[in-house]
Formats: structure tokens, sequence, C-alpha cells
């Protein structure tokens, strides 16, 4: 298989170099990249400056980059300069582009506005370059190829930047390079490390025509296999290997994706977040019994409603939850027993059992998991170290208490603990085995 | 007041590349560079690889400059290579430190292990650099200079990218620049856009030497006022205009932090993630009252709970609350009658009122927030549109509903009304106005 051709991504706007929090353009370009087959090299933040842009641009150009993906900086206002940054890299002058003027013309009107200058500015391109539409916004895209570079402009606006990876650049991926049919297997996996993954997988796919990439976030891990065909018909390796490929990750394995051709890379369940895949995989298996669930929360302290909650109509399976922070919660709104708190305390088996037994008892759902632990950076001892956490699970037909310790610090654990609750329910429902060691203690017990 | 120096940060990384979820080391070097007065314009990650470091590193210094940071890519293993990039870079070779390799054979001795290729490669340092020492790892860091560039290198570890900056970073930049003595201001907000702020602050700073700056995040906005001056004892413009600038943002001024100079940059309060700031100033007013804060959360889903339990020690002020996400807990567990939900629904002032209210007195708690709305995207209506939040809050003293309207997306529009929440309870503990509008109905009524 050829090695992947290589992708650049250049996000401009100095509201991101400034370090305002919130960027999805990175992350949605570099996805795109990867989905259509490339390897992004690099992803960079850059001021709305001329030069840095032109400098930035020019230097992808130099290293005959196949993929240069920019977005920000097509607005209206004065520093909006990359349509000026693109041109001087291409050694090329801007021009108006009458069409566009007039789309924007007509597009002030039907506002009761007129054409401005910012509109002007708009309807600017570097020469030789393609306008792409923007059906959502004022902002139009440019495309301009160079030698065996394509390069593609996208406004900043996420919704216009989505809409535009859609409808124009990525049918141009795919004309034009028609040959190259690509296949891919998502395989996302909870409770595994990166390591162990490659380990039990290299052997499987050691001489075999099949690109195996990593994807790590706290807790859980993305093997991404790719395949480049010649032929639509063309038989898959990845398709042939993956039984035993599922097999060699066993339970940790929790969905599979598969994406067949450029065309079809975005199919609806990678239009969701990532972090989105794990409750959605729970949720669908409540919902198949038409089962609903409920949190118990202590050491996540409401991280693991609002990773549920983050994806949209999750209303459908989650009724909500605790955050019983404090003991006093526990008792009074799980019926944590004071007996169970002053012999065992609040991080352990037994409470992580009542928590979850009283969430199910007290909130309407047939499903109920909990959890308690010791997050740190204070609170760990030799016994219940920091990273310590149980999670306690109960459905109408079984129940189980899980021992984890986690490795990192709060942020970290917090993630982790949230995944392994989402995935012991998972296990539960599914008739697997725990993730964490069981605890045969009294937690188990009634 | 000179312009900002420029500053690049160039993440290193191939897992950063291919989209690993977490990186804390492009916003700390960010930070840095920020804090020490200089302006970052480009903020790059790039793949482990020789030639892109070298080029990346090269087009900075052709740039002239003045502070390049690095982080990443010197661990023992083969794909490190920024020692190597970074030596392509400057010209020179990758030469063996005698005391480094000294230094990693006790390491490893005291570990019971061996000095093997890896500590080698980790030996090497660029011709002409200076080794800078790491207390709490194997990769120690490099430095060097180029004409009036000073380059860093760091680790790729945060906590020992952290340490390094404190002890070995801060205090370089200092000496360097020994005339140019900083103060800044920072001025935290809540419930103001940036537009608005920069229309109520030019006019104030129109002429004075003082670089002002915004960063926003979803539902607040950080103002930084920032002097260069050339004697410590000389008298601070921000200083002189504070008390104007802090009339003129009113009560959505939350917080204020001052850094007297580069080394005083990372005063404590600056060593805590932006987003604790809010929970932090809320958690202080209630513990000065030795008061207590609950939750009741619809539409933000546990979010709130999870900014709030985000800071370390915030059991010390925080009980916990109830993620009311169906109708039926918001019954269940917090008392909202039958009838609220039936003749005002789940998103009314009457029912936040109610919730709040049944947090109070349920969860043990002296203070109350609740939070129901529509953070879309389907759910919507012209009477209740997505964005539509209610915020109620009950304290010994006073009760409040507000009403909010907020623009964006689901993910924005839960981040925004959680900062909300946290800065209606600010608000009336400090007994400042709402900075929703205030529901006069049977909301506010008992």
């Amino acid at each position: 298989m050829k090695s992947a051709p290589r992708a650049d991504v250049l996000v401009i706007g100095s509201e991101l170099t400034r370090g305002a929090q919130v960027d999805l353009n990175g992350p949605s370009l570099r996805y795109l990249a990867e989905s259509a087959g490339y390897t992004v090299v690099r992803l960079a933040y850059l001021a709305d400056d001329v030069g840095e842009i032109a400098r930035a641009v020019a230097s992808s150009l130099d290293a005959d980059v196949p993929l240069l993906l920019l977005s920000g900086g097509l607005g209206p206002t004065t520093d909006d300069v990359t349509r000026q940054g693109l041109a001087e890299a291409l050694g090329v002058s801007v021009e108006v582009r009458q069409e566009e003027l007039d789309r924007l013309a007509r597009r002030a009107r039907d506002r009761g506005g007129e054409v401005d200058d910012g509109s002007r500015r708009q309807a600017l391109f570097p020469e030789g370059s393609e306008v792409l539409p923007n059906a959502a916004g004022s902002a139009a895209g440019i495309y301009a190829e160079v030698g065996s570079s394509m390069i593609f402009a996208l406004p900043g606006v996420p919704r216009e930047l989505e809409a535009m990876i859609s409808r124009e650049v990525r049918p141009r991926l795919l004309r034009r390079c028609p040959q190259a049919i690509q296949r891919g297997v998502l395989l996302r996996t909870a409770g595994i490390g990166e390591a162990e993954l490659a380990r039990r997988l290299d052997g499987l796919l050691a001489g075999e025509d099949v690109e195996v990439g990593y994807l790590a976030a706290p807790g859980e891990v993305e093997v991404s296999l790719l395949e480049r065909l010649d032929d639509e018909n063309a038989p898959s390796r990845a398709e042939a290997l993956l039984e035993k490929i599922e097999e060699a990750i066993g339970s940790h394995l929790y969905q599979v994706v598969r994406t067949r051709g450029q065309a079809d890379a975005g199919v609806e369940v990678l239009r969701l977040p990532k972090a989105a895949a794990l409750p959605q995989v729970v949720g669908a298996a409540l919902e198949q019994r038409d089962w609903r669930l409920a949190t118990a929360e202590s050491c996540t302290g409401g991280l693991l409603a609002r990773r549920i909650t983050d994806l949209p109509g999750s209303s459908a399976f989650y009724v909500g939850g605790v955050v019983a922070y404090a003991n006093t919660l526990k008792s009074a709104q799980l019926g944590v027993s004071a007996a169970v708190l002053a012999s065992s305390g609040a991080v352990s088996a037994s409470c992580a059992a009542a928590m979850a037994r009283g969430a199910h008892e007290r909130l309407g759902a047939e499903v109920a998991v909990s959890t308690t632990g010791i997050a740190g950076p204070a609170g760990g001892s030799a016994d219940k170290p920091v990273g310590l956490v149980y999670i306690a699970v109960v459905s109408p037909e079984a129940r189980r208490v899980c021992r984890h310790l986690f490795s990192g610090d709060r942020w970290i654990i917090r993630e982790k603990a949230v995944v392994a609750a989402l995935d012991e329910v998972r296990r539960l429902l599914a008739g697997l085995p725990a993730s964490g060691s069981v605890d045969e203690g009294d937690g188990a017990a009634r």
C-alpha cells in the first residue's frame, strides 16, 4: 500500500493564537483529511497576518503537500486577510469576481442593506482560483491548485465550514483521486491501553496492506484500519481479518464503524463527537429493552451526567441523577446508611453498591450506575490512593461492583472514571465480564 | 509603549496531529509567552518528523522571532526527534553531553537499570546549546540563542514542562529583559460580550501606554491590561485607571488579578485553569459566610456540577445536586409540583424557582441554584426558542429567577448557562443586580 499522502491544516484567527479556548475547525479539518486517507503533519494556528499566512502556505507548497486546508480570515472586516496571504504565497494578485459581488449585493439587498466595503473585500479572490459557493453565509471559499497541491480555504464559522466540507470539499477530493478507493474500519475500545492494543493487533496485521492508527483519549482508544484499493469491488483485507481482530480486542471493543469510500466517510455516526460514541452505544442498549438509566456520582461530580446529556436525544434513555458530593447527600438522597459510611467509608465497594441501589430504587430507572473514588490531588492514603474508584451497576437482571485504579491527574482520573462507568453499564447489559476487578465482598451482595 | 514582541509555539508529537484530544502544553506555552508580554503569532502542532520540525524552527528564525517555545519529542524512543530537528534548523550537529549521560546513568541505576540506547539519545544536544535541568523526569530541556532569538525546547510531559517553566524559563526571560518590567492586570468578566467590553473601555484607554487584550470563552471574557515600564517604581497607568475601568465594566466584573513583573506572573490564582475562576470566586463568597451550595440542573445536565467539582477543594462549599433531566425527577427529587409542570412546563420561571426551592430544602445547603432551558438542537418553539434558559437562586436572604436567551449550538448554550448560573449566585450573594432579566411573575414569588 502506498503510504498516506500528507495534508497540512492552517487555522487562521488571532482570537485562536491569543487563546480563545474553543476551536472546532482544526479538529474538523484534521478529521476531513484523515477520513480521506491523508496524514496530517502540521496543524497550525496563525494570527490574522498576511505575511504569516503567506509564509505558512509557501512552506507547505515547498514541501509539495498534496492537500492544504485553511479556515478563517474570509470575513468582511479589514483584519480578515486570508485571501491576501494566499495570493501572496501563490505569487498572484487578488481580483474582484463580479459574480460573487453580484451575489453579495443580492444578499445585502435581501437583508435591506447595500454592498459595502466589506462585501467588496469578500469578492476578492486570488487570480486563477475558483470560488467555492457558501450556501449558508456571506464568505465564499477558495479553491486553488498549484502543481500537485490542492488548496481549500474555507470560512471560519463552523456551521458554514461543515456545510462546505460536505458539498464542495469531499466531492472534489473524491474526483481528484478516483482510483484511490478507500475502505476504513474504526474500532472503538474502552478500558485497554494503546500499547496493549498494538501488542494484540500488530501480529495479526503484520505484512497486510492495511494502515493502522491509534487515537487515545482518557480511558478510550480508537483504532483505525485503512485500505486504499484500485477497485470498488476488490476484496477487503481488513474485512477478512475483522473477526480475528474483534476476537483479539475482546470485550473492550464497543463499536465498529465502517467507512466505505471517501464519499461515505461522513456516515451518520461519524457526525457525532467521538465522546458521544460510548453514551450512544449504552443508550441504544437501554432503548432496545425500553430501560432507562440513572446516575449516582461522587468523585465524578456531574461529569458522568454531563457526558451523557452532551448527546442530543439522551433524554430518551436518561432520567437524571444525583451528584452526591457530600456524604449527607449520599444518605439523604440515595439512602446510603450511616453504618456503611462509618465502617467502610465513602470510597468503598459497599458505598458504591448502596449508591447504585439507592438511585435504582428512588430515581425511577431500571438501570443505575454509581461512582465513588479519590480524584485527587489531595485525599489519598496508602489504603485508598488517588485514582481508586469504585463503580457499581444495577439492572433488573444483575448487579456488580467494580474496583478501578486510574493513573493521571484529577482531570484525567475523572474522565477515565466516566468512561469506565459507561463501559461497566455496557458490559452488564451485554452479559460481558467487568472491566475493573469485581469486588466479591459486601459490595456485590445485597 | 513598544508593541508586544512575537512568540511562536511549536508543540511536537504525532499523537497530536493525529488527533489525540488532550493537549495541555500548547495552552501552557501560549500562556507563558503572553504572561511574559509576548504575542503568540503561530501555535503549530507538528508530527515527529525531523524535516518538518527543522522547517518550522527555521521559519520562525527567518522571521527573527524573539521567543520560540517548543515542547515534546525529547523522550528516549526513536520517534523523538526534536533534538535533531532543532540542530538541523540551527545548522549544527548533535553531540553527546557527558554530564547528562552521567545523570541518566545515575537515574537508571537508582531504578535498578542501566544506560541504554534511549538514555544515549536523551544525552544528545545541538552544538552550542545549553542543558535545561529536569528535576522531575529523564528528558532534559534545551536552550539555544540565535541572534536575538531565544529558543526553549521542553519535555512533553505536562508536569515536567510546568516545573521547567517555573524553574528555568521564566527566570531566563526575566534576566534577558531586565528593563522590560511588566505590570499586568487581568479583569475577569461574565455576561458581557467582547464587543461591548471594548466599546466601554476603548475610550478610557485611548492614548494610554497600556496594551489591551480580550480573551473570550462561552459566557465569559477576560480583559488583560499590560504595561511595559523601564523602572520597577514607575507609576502604573493601568492602576491609575483601574477605578474607572471597574466602574465601566460594572457588576460583570467578578475577579481582578494583578501580575507584577514577569517573575510574579505565575501567582497562585493563575495556576488554576481559567474555567475554575468563577467557581472559586463563588466558593470564597460562600465560605466567608459558612454557607454551602447545592445545584438542581435540567438543561445543563451535570455540567454545572462538573464545573464546580473540577475545582480541587470544592467539597468545602459544594454539597452536590440533582440532575433532574426527566420531569419525574424534578417532582420526586426536587418537589416540583405537577401543577407547575402542567401549567407552565419544565422550561419556565416557576419550574426554575421550584427546583431551586426544592434543592434548598432537601439537599441541606443554605444556597441553591437551578437551571432549566432548551439547549437544542431540537425542542425549541416560537414561545420557547432554543437558547432560552431560566436560572433561579435561593439564599437565606434573597431569591431570584432570571431569564436568559443564549445564542450558539447545544454545546455553547450549555456552557453559557453554567457560567450564568454561577454568576447569578455570585450576584445574589453580593447584593448585585441580576445578569438576566428578572422574572416578576409567579417564579419570583413563593
